[in-house]
Order: C-alpha cells, then structure tokens, then sequence
C-alpha cells in the first residue's frame, strides 16, 4: 500500500515558491511593525486546555480545538489563538518586564472547522499587542499600524474599511437606553453581530423576540432600531455624547483623519466574537466586492493577564491571519512572485574537474548564491535545468576554464557570454541581483 | 483558580531576547544554505501517523510521537522530524520538479522525552535535502555546506570533527568478513553505535555474545575486533578497498582536505539510528570536553520517496538541530546577544500635543524604528523605560519641539543632545544604526 502524497486536509504544503510568497508577506510586516517598536516573541504550540476554557468563546474548545492527552497524562491543546499564550508570558514576568511591552509574533494556529477560502485548519496569524497602556493612545497606535500594514503591501484606501465601535458604549446602551438584562444583552449582541448577514425584517423580527411586552410597549423596539441603525456618531443620542467611550471613538476618528485616514467609521455592528474584550473595538473589511467581509480585528481586553493570578495589565492586541491577506492582495492585484534568490547555475562539462568544488566555495565566500549541476547532463540540458531553476545566469567550469583562471558566463535571458573571472563574476552578478531587485520593486 | 505561567514541560517560550537569538541563528543558517542554492519549503505539523510508522525507527512511533485521533477519526501525529514530509511533497510533484532539488526548512518537532540539555520535547531542526543526484557529489556538498555553517557561527576546526563512514561498507564487513546473518548483523551494529559509550571489556563481551561458537573457532572475533577499531581507511583489509563504498570515502575525504577542511576522519562506529540510511553518512561532533557528542548527522536515503508509490529518487540530507547548536556555541563563547533593533524612543512631555502621531510616523517613514512612551510619566521615569528598552537614542516631542519643527534627540549612553529636525534625526539614527552594526560584528 501506498502512502498518500496530499498534506492533512485544510493544511498547506509550502513548496518553494509558496514559501517565498508567504516570506514576503511575513517581512513586509515584520519591518512594518519593528517600525512601530514591536519586538518578536514565540510560545510552544502545544498548551495546556484549561488556558483556552478560561477565556475563548465555548464553541472553540468544545468543537474547534485539537486537544488530547499526552503520554503523561496532562490535558493539552494545539493552540487555536496566540493570546492566552501571550497573556501567560506577560504574567510570568509581569515584574521584570519594560512597559509599554510591544510584542508581535506571527504563530500557527489551528482548528477544526470545515476548510473554505480563507478559513484554513492550520492558518498563521499576526498578533500585535500593546501591554501597559490604559489610554486610547494604544488602540489608536495598533489602528494606525493596521492601516500601515495594508498601505505597504501596496493597498489604497479604496481596497478596505477601517469599523470601529466600543463594548463599553454598547453596555451603556444596552443598560442605560434599552434596559436590558443580562440574558437579553447577551441574545442582542449575538444578533448585531449578525447584522450584516440578515434580513432588515430578519433583524427586526430578532429584536422583536429578544423586548418584553412592557419594554415593547414603552416604545423601546423603536428606539433600538434608531441607535442599532446609526451610520455616524453624530446621529446617536445626545446623553450618551458624554461617556468616556463615546470621547474615546471620536478621538480616535479624529486622529486618523489628520493622518491622512479617511476610510475609518464607527459602526455599531462591529461586536468580535471574544466574550474577552473590554473597551474599544476595530475590523477591517475587504471593500471588494466579491470579499465583502472582515479580514481582521483587535481590541482592548484588559482582564486576561490578571487571569494568572497576577496584578491585570491593560492590553490592546490584533489578529490577521494569512490566508485572508493573501485572499485580500490577490483580489485587488497586490501579490507579487518573488523569485528564488539563486544567482549562478554552475554547469559542469561531462569530464568535470575536481577542482569545480574550490572554484565554487570561492564565489559563495563573495556573496554569490550558487548551484552546481552534478547531472553529468549534456552542456544544453543542464540549460535547461538552469531554466526551470529560474536562474538568469549559467557559469561553465570545465577543466580548460580552471585551468586559464577565466570562466564563461551566460546571460539566460538574452544569451549573451562573457569570459570573466571569479572576481569579474561575482561582480557581475551583484550588479545584475541590484537590477533585479529594482526591477521587482 | 490561578492557571499556571510556565510553558509546557520540554517546551520553550520565547521572550524576545530569546526570540532574536534565534532569528540570529536561523538567518545565518539561511544565507548560508541559500549560497548552495537551497530553497526553503515547508509541510502542515500535522500529518497520518501512518507516514512515522513507515520508515521511523519504532522507538520514536511507538513511545515518543505526540499522536492522537483528530475530531474525523483520522489518526495524526505532530511531526517528529521532517524527512517523511519532504519525501511526500517531492513524491506528490515527482514528475514537475526541477533536479537536482535542493530544498531546506526549519521546521519545529515534537518527541516525547525526558527533557535534558541539548533535548527538548519541542526543538527546531535545520533539515537540508537534495534529491536526484546518485553520484557521491551530494553527499560532498552536504558535507562541504556543513562545515561552512559550523565556520560561518565563528567555529574553527579545534572545536568539532566531521565523522564519516557508510552503511555499504558495514553491510560488505558483515556479511563478506564476518558472515553474520541478519540478526546478528543487526545486534552488531547496535553495539557499534553504542561503542564510545561502553568500555572496551563491554564491547568484547557484546562481540563474544554475538558470534556463534563456529565462528569464534573460524577466529572471527578477533578479526572483528580488529577492523572495528581501525582508526582509518587505510588500515582495513585490502579485499575491502575496491568496493565502491571504500572508494567513495576516500574521495570524500581527500576532496574535503583540498578545501582544506582537515577535521574530517572516517569512523567505523558512525551507525546513524534511523534504519533508511542506504550509503555514507555523517555525524559531526563536538571536540568540547564537556559536550563531546554527536550535534547532528545525515547521509543518503535512497528509498523514501518510493514509499509513495513513484519512482524511487536518490536523497542526500541531513538534520541540525538548535538546542544542540546553542550548547555548542555557548561552550566555545560564539553565541552573540543581538540587541532589540528599536533605533529610538519617543518621549512625551506630561501636555502631549496631538501632533505626535504626524512626527512620528514621518521619522517612521524614514526608516525608523521608532517607539513612543504614553505613560505620562514624569521625563526621567520615561528614560529609564528607554534603557530598559535598550534604546540608545531619546526624542523629545513636546509642544514647544512641535512647533519650533526642532526636536531634542539625546544619546542615551553618553547624554549629549542635539537640536535637529525630523530629517536630520533620521540621518542620524540610520548613521548610528550603522555604527551599532559594525561595532556588534
């Protein structure tokens, strides 16, 4: 019986040029976020389960982890999400460490959910985080640094949606305007975080269930699709206009438009699944109009790190998961094709000298990247070779050219060839990579 | 209940000290595989457990794999070394890929063990491959790469020794010299591998216990102790040195004293403990007192990519792993301490103008990497959190500063200031950055 060549369903094999175009991707944003200070961390893929039950939404744990018991008997979970790992190392040197912490790491998550386009099982996530901060200053800086990243890759205002919206405005709302309890704030937000997905009469009918005859009767259903429908902040009730929260979106909006930010609104829609958050929220949204959804989130969550029996830290952190970048950039034409790095392809004559190996270690030992083809081929099908490699040139090291010092180098692309040596053709070659490189950009 | 802070048992975090070292060690490990024209790839961590039990040794399906049953009823494995995965995906594009591949990754893998230095229940593993190439030229590169890797940390030949031998040799030994059966070859070569391990009486017992009393009297025993203490392949019996596999060790060996790496010896006692080894392999270990031990090893393995149900394609690769080259490095004072690249911190008068957003994001698209303090602290709390950071530089961005278009940026390690605009920072800091690089070299 033969073994199965595919990868674990709603997995990915990386092959080379996968890899290089998943590289891009990680080191535009690693100099996108050092820029901002950011430092990198990594934790163990393998958690213990109980850090996932304290915190994430249940239908994680239950249906969606990849968890087991070890071969000593201890209850662990691949990690599906990196901020209770973050929030454990926070809190075990919650002591020793400089504030504000700006950490990042790009992890491999996974779980079990059924693959689709950008819902992968194992898919890898930038996480940003801010620890020590409890003004706006740090959702502002993560937001700023989201729009940042997107711009980089090369992305217009046209291409995304920055939402904003505050879970301590929508308690307040909940509590203050609507007089809710808690049950039915807990069945309202789950069903404006389906807004967008339903129905206005759906929606209506949703909110028609959730009121009490006497809440109904005091003409509260009416007033809720008023605020629930509010496209600006300026359209919401004058009472609130005086909580924190409210100041705290306004500040933030305000912000963003002096920095050039136009394409960042409120809209009171935007919930997040975590039951974690505390304070400001933010998604952005893919404006095209075949992926007209959220591509990433983050948020104030200040309860976690306190979790580990420990003083809490006010923490701000982000999520953005590779397959949705990757789906967003293709969409609107932004994905590049990096090319191997490969320099030279060295091609040896069938009767190869064995001083081919010195000839060669002396042109990496002066920065060039370059292959030996140990084929004993004919001269035309190493070239061949040479081609497929994406190499753009090939360089002949035969015992007549070690032996004169001067080495043959061919252009690939327009088969021009000079007689250089090793010194003119490391030369050479760093010039072309320059060109190259510039081409590309 | 509190959850606990330390990472999983055999694990590691990583806190961005650790994280940059690592960085240090994996980018070099890149530049320098890429000068020999490796790619880099890499596979899901989950794959069949059926893919281990194919070809591992059964001490590492059977007590060490971290397998379990996922939520479809598939039985899964995290990856305990990577061979299988890259055999998988060379097999599932047997026919599109370009040869010889050369292809690297550094993945990380799980075993279950008892944690000790140097072994890890999570480590990552440089795994470098080249496939198609049936002449003992791969095994050369392999080597050659090796030993650049090694040098390129800042090691010399005093402080590791490249040990080589090949499974044809032993497989011609066994059964043409001493005329073991199969059983007996394997126990053999068990002992063989446990040889440096034992003493020498105990390596005499473990001979007499192998070979069968007709044998001994054929005077075996001695002729076994005999070439299997030979210290070099000249003094082996001369019927063996027209076999292939002789030939090839000689090559190998004087091609690697033209490149003048003379910290190269046959050992007859190098077994390697996975059973696909098919021809020479290598072991490299370290020539510290205290760690005298193998650090990593490899060689070729023709018959893997079969297993898939294609043709058979020659291999040549080996595996490195980083807990054991940290020991190393560390023991022979070569591990640097790479500095947080943050270029400067961002310090804010306790009256923050809004304006800070503007200077700092065009200092950041300048190059910069640049971190503010929100803390309102007082300016000299504001420095200390700077050294912690380990910033060599301060900004002062201040109301007056933002207005006057002039900001203070002070050194931090000598405390002189200077009055500059944002330009003029940004050359100073890439000018300083420059010197910091220099300096750490």
């Amino acid at each position: 019986m033969n073994l199965p060549t595919q990868p674990y369903k709603g997995a990915r094999d990386f092959y080379p040029e996968d890899k290089r175009l998943q590289d891009y991707l990680f080191q535009t944003i690693r100099r996108v976020v050092a820029s901002y200070g950011y430092e990198e961390y990594n934790a163990p893929i393998l958690e213990p389960l109980e850090l996932y039950k304290a915190k994430s939404g249940n239908e994680i744990v239950n249906e969606q982890t990849y968890s087991f018991t070890d071969r000593g008997g201890r209850e662990v979970a691949i990690r599906p999400e990196m901020t209770p790992s973050v929030s454990r190392m926070v809190a075990a040197k919650r002591q020793q460490l400089a504030y504000p912490i700006r950490w990042f790491s790009i992890p491999n998550l996974w779980r079990y959910e059924r693959p689709q386009r950008g819902r992968l099982r194992e898919h890898w996530q930038l996480n940003v985080d801010m620890f020590g901060v409890t003004s706006v200053d740090a959702e502002l800086e993560l937001i700023i640094l989201t729009d940042r990243l997107y711009k980089t890759f090369g992305a217009d205002e046209s291409m995304y949606q920055i939402k904003i919206n505050h879970r301590q405005l929508i308690d307040y709302i909940f509590k203050e305007i609507f007089y809710l309890n808690e049950t039915q704030a807990h069945s309202l937000a789950k069903l404006i975080d389906k807004k967008a997905k339903i129905s206005q009469n759906d929606f209506i009918d949703g909110i028609d269930e959730i009121f009490t005859a006497d809440q109904k009767k005091a003409g509260l259903t009416e007033k809720a699709l008023g605020i629930l429908n509010c496209r600006s902040l300026s359209d919401l009730p004058e009472q609130i206009k005086n909580i924190e929260s409210f100041q705290q979106l306004c500040q933030v909006l305000s912000r963003c438009r002096e920095l050039s930010i136009a394409n960042i609104n409120f809209d009171i829609s935007i919930m997040r699944g975590f039951d974690y958050y505390s304070g400001l929220v933010f998604e952005v949204y893919d404006s095209h109009p075949d992926n007209n959804r959220s591509m990433m989130g983050g948020g104030r969550y200040d309860g976690l790190v306190g979790l580990f029996g420990v003083e809490p830290v006010p923490t701000v952190g982000f999520g953005l998961g590779d397959a949705t970048l990757t789906n967003f950039l293709q969409l609107h034409n932004l994905l590049p094709q990096p090319k191997n790095p490969l320099d030279v392809y060295v091609l040896l004559p069938e009767t190869a000298d064995r001083k081919v190996y010195q000839v060669v270690e002396q042109l990496r030992s002066l920065g060039i990247n370059a292959a030996i083809d140990f084929s004993g081929r004919k001269l035309k099908d190493q070239i061949k070779a040479a081609l497929k490699h994406q190499a753009n040139y090939a360089l002949i090291v035969g015992p007549k050219e070690i032996a004169n010092k001067r080495y043959t180098l061919r252009d690939l692309n327009n088969q021009s060839e000079s007689e250089l040596t090793i010194k003119e053709v490391s030369e050479a070659l760093v010039a072309a990579r320059q060109v190259n490189t510039k081409k590309a950009k």
